[in-house]
């Protein structure tokens, strides 16, 4: 075998783990996702510049202002899923970087540039939000990543200018008919070539 | 605990993986990058648009080519890293959509527009690269990702109009004083509020 990784673990993150579309009721716990947090808080970004920021929409109140802002199709999963994350990009994130990349007190300073900043928290934070969706599988739960939504709307509702919202996730376990068939891959050699 | 995944995945693949700087001679095989790719090729995409495209970097003549245009403080170890990987983003992906999505048939008719491409593009393919690495991690190696490389050239030397570089990464088993301490990361706290 070529992989290190063991086979469960393959199934649990990558090859059983499907995008969920329904949800039992068991709740997705305050320690579960602090757990999934503290495991893929490790993954890489740039300079450490950990750019993502996850608001949990855990009260009945936010719910119904989430809901509307959500595209007709995508409304219902996100009204009846145990827990939803808003995954956003903090454009103000090397105001943390002192703290975080602590052996390159300078870094800050390359960061002058609000739209590099842009650029370089869309990239970092959506790698952070591939790993918040495998951590998501790492707690035996499913994830249902969601682009389909009012971006103005919800940075409007739940985030702020400096804020940009990247993706919706649906946490919990699997329900009934909870996904269709897995769809087809790309072939290695039409995704890969070498030189 | 809160997660279902074993310790040692959880090492492997974060905990202790940590972004190499130095490599051995050991040479990464098709057959790690294959594994790796059928691996992570399963990590969930918008619609699965799948835009990652990876080129391999083997050849003497194309490592040559590339080591240039590499920023000062990535020549030395894209230069001898015993494989680095190119990753950009196909804004045409939307051609293999009918492959990719056969239950909408229509969904390729969804991305008419260049612009609103390039932006599916770019955030899926940075999801895809971060699934890629984790991958990387699977075949228990330890990647470098880097940003810090002339884009336009990347792109002209190895690329086309319609493939954004995204990142590159060098691959192998770590070598000596492979890696600085680790950087602190972001308290829970400071990364996700509830709402």
């Amino acid at each position: 075998m070529s992989l290190v990784l063991d086979q469960a673990a393959q199934d649990l993150l990558f090859r059983e783990a499907r995008t969920a579309n329904t949800f039992s009721d068991e709740p997705v716990t305050e320690e579960q996702v602090q757990a999934i947090y503290d495991l893929v808080k490790f993954g890489p970004t740039s300079m450490n510049q950990s750019p993502l920021r996850i608001v949990l929409v855990r009260s009945d109140e936010a719910r119904q202002r989430l809901v509307p802002l959500m595209s007709e199709g995508n409304q219902k999963k996100t009204g009846s899923a145990p827990l939803v994350a808003i995954l956003a990009a903090d454009n103000e994130f090397h105001e943390e970087l002192p703290e975080l990349f602590p052996h390159f007190p300078q870094a800050k300073d390359l960061f002058g540039d609000r739209a590099g900043r842009e650029q370089a928290a869309a990239l970092n934070a959506a790698l952070q939000a591939a790993y918040f969706i495998v951590g998501v599988r790492a707690a035996g739960l499913a994830a249902g990543p969601m682009t389909g939504f009012d971006f103005a709307g919800v940075q409007k509702e739940f985030l702020d200018d400096d804020h940009t919202p990247l993706m919706i996730v649906n946490i919990g376990k699997p329900g009934e008919d909870a996904w269709f068939p897995r769809s087809p891959r790309l072939a290695f050699d039409k995704a890969v070539t070498t030189v």
